[in-house]
């Protein structure tokens, strides 16, 4: 199924009613079968990085961990292999497999779950990176681990749960259609049997940060514009020096990479919402409506911390106050249902792309735990660690750098 | 903020910076604040029927079921005029309340949560309904509910849990934006404070079902196509046989409206996806690819339902052999992370719509329930059954029918 989008398969291989041993060609409402095209749009799963950091951020968000269950090292490069080729078709618009859903023996499973056909790429992205259990030893990485992907410290409030925590691998699949990203992820955990097994996972929506200036910049779940002073995709300065791990970094095999951190952060809604607007403001350190630094008139105003209440998330998270380390987030709202008594089990699945978590991630969190009023209506319920290696290039493998 | 649109609020009220002391108009990039449209696109809330049944199946779902917990009729007719004032205004696009999110007083919890703020109103629908336990008396509705809504038979196999089952009220909330939806639900569950609680609550993505013949037919997450032979929502004369109740059929005040059974329904994902294709088909009576019944060509060519295996599923849920019942469908995919097994904890939100379910829905479940093959891949763990009443007119409330 290499060289066939999915809109077209449908085209191509139309009625494949074995059951009832009828073959013909089937009439489709969907792109002609004429059309050779990869189905757009489409975002460009090779290069120097992994797709899915820098890209526009999708609406959809599918996230998923797992434990390597793989016998050995073999089983894991086998698994990886597997993965970059599915990963290389489906970020296409294309089925998983030679065979596809429908283009099969009739007496195999499919190849392909089915449930994408006729839904174009919807700029999917796939990005894989390893967790720190990775390199415990069972697959000879032990002196492989890179010093930035040291353990994450427990924070102040930190209220982490196992099961919502950690993993030797993950899988970051975001696109425009849902249904696209939970295809990605239940197709590459299906290529996954007997080499890991799914430890959590989550979904999200609604884009809770911008990677880009032309973008509105969305809202959280707290009603407010979230990601204002987000790292941009376009800003190669802030890229390299920020959010690319390089070659003198300490792990050769990371150059090109980057370390994301994903927490669970669950929102206490209700009580928020019984929450004043200056309150809201105050602990925020910018206005609801507009988004611009408390005391400014426009979201992108400059943010001065010393003008901005002590204990407000922006001014704590500046910065400023943490030697000009800055992360590129891409984070998604979440919304489970109800937590059982009542309320809404919603927050944010924050993901946040750094050159080195030590200089980032760990001291803004570590001044946030302690000082940030917006403290009192969060809960980190998750959290994990990923070393994401660079991005491959035609008849590489993710993970090669490490691996191969 | 009746007057005001979403997308208009921000650059009227701008820069809310009262925290600050400064107050100023911003600018913003959405819609130019002289534009006084409410913001397309819009499903007029107003009519003879609630909106949300025929409407062209939009990509997000939020439900929600509450437990009534009024002190006395007045207080449930309160709640009831609060939600169809918000309604209203949030199905055209704009904010709950007087003053919104951020045009209020700062002293005071803002009457918008704010997150829908810059969305337009993304076809956003909201249809509300009523459980049988409302007529228990409490509110001096016992001699008021509809035969129709007889409490369902246990099916066989059903696995319901009541935590995931019944409710007093319910509240249907789609759009094509999953934070509109999240939006309406979360804005009506705090204009319930005090006369009603949620008791469960499903997101659901992806049109698993198709109301129009002009839309491609969805695929559910077994990968098949769902929806086929649905009820359209241009078909008068179906509507008026399956899908509304009338004046003569029992109960008045259900006159122009309808009979909604919803139940959750878990896929056994993994163990479907290693059956084989042919299995697959069938096990369901259609192709996978192109959706035609087993032995024909296309999608929409004539299902024959003797010409198909005995237990396959479309065979066994045709209005023949039901006495012509039908149901109008517009259920939704579920993708709830894992099942802590390392399972897709997947599956589908089915909700039908019909005339009276002890003709349509109970006879049709009943059979799939004993002979079904499908029923093999399936748990049923969520089950309801709502009284949707008519829709209103401007002036009018949901339920005056009943209670007015």
């Amino acid at each position: 199924m290499a060289d066939v989008s999915r809109r077209r398969a449908l085209g191509l291989l139309g009625a494949g009613a074995v059951g009832a041993g009828v073959a013909g060609l089937g009439v489709t409402g969907v792109r002609a079968a004429t059309d050779p095209a990869p189905s757009a749009p489409v975002v460009p799963f090779h290069g120097a990085h992994q797709a899915g950091i820098t890209t526009p951020v999708q609406g959809h968000l599918h996230f998923a961990s797992y434990d390597v269950t793989a016998r050995d090292r073999a089983g894991l490069v086998a698994l990886l292999q597997r993965w970059t080729a599915a990963a290389e078709a489906l970020t296409a618009g294309r089925e998983v497999g030679r065979d596809g859903a429908v283009g099969g023996p009739a007496l195999a499973p499919p190849e392909d779950t089915g449930e994408a056909l006729g839904h174009d790429a919807s700029r999917l992205t796939i990005t894989v990176g390893f967790g720190p259990s990775l390199f415990d030893g069972r697959y000879g990485l032990a002196d492989r681990r890179p010093a930035a992907l040291a353990d994450l410290p427990r924070f102040a409030g930190d209220a982490l749960r196992p099961e919502r925590s950690g993993g030797d691998l993950c899988v970051q699949a975001c696109a425009d259609d849902p249904q696209v990203a939970v295809h990605a992820v239940r197709n590459l955990t299906r290529l996954a049997a007997g080499a890991a097994a799914v430890r959590w996972a989550q979904l999200g929506f609604g884009r809770a940060a911008s990677t880009s200036a032309a973008e509105e910049t969305p809202r959280n779940l707290f009603g407010f514009k979230d990601g204002t002073a987000n790292v941009l995709a376009d800003d190669d300065a802030a890229l390299d020096e920020h959010v690319w791990a390089a070659a003198g970094d300490g792990a050769d095999w990371m150059a090109g990479g980057s370390y994301l951190v994903a927490r669970d952060v669950r929102m206490v809604i209700e009580t928020w919402d019984r929450t004043s607007l200056q309150e809201q403001e105050l602990v925020v350190g910018r206005t609801k409506g507009e988004g611009a630094p408390l005391g400014r008139t426009s979201e992108r105003d400059p943010l001065v911390p010393s003008e901005l209440p002590l204990r407000s998330h922006v001014r704590l998270a500046h910065p400023d106050n943490h030697g000009g380390a800055r992360m590129l987030r891409r984070g998604y709202n979440t919304v489970d249902g109800t937590d059982g008594v009542g309320h809404l089990d919603a927050g944010l699945f924050f993901l946040a792309y750094q050159r080195d978590p030590r200089r980032a991630f760990v001291p803004v969190q570590r001044a946030l735990a302690r000082d940030d009023l917006l403290g009192e209506y969060l809960r980190h319920v998750g959290s994990s660690l990923w070393a994401v290696p660079p991005g491959v290039r035609p008849g590489q493998w993710l993970g090669q750098s490490l691996l191969g």
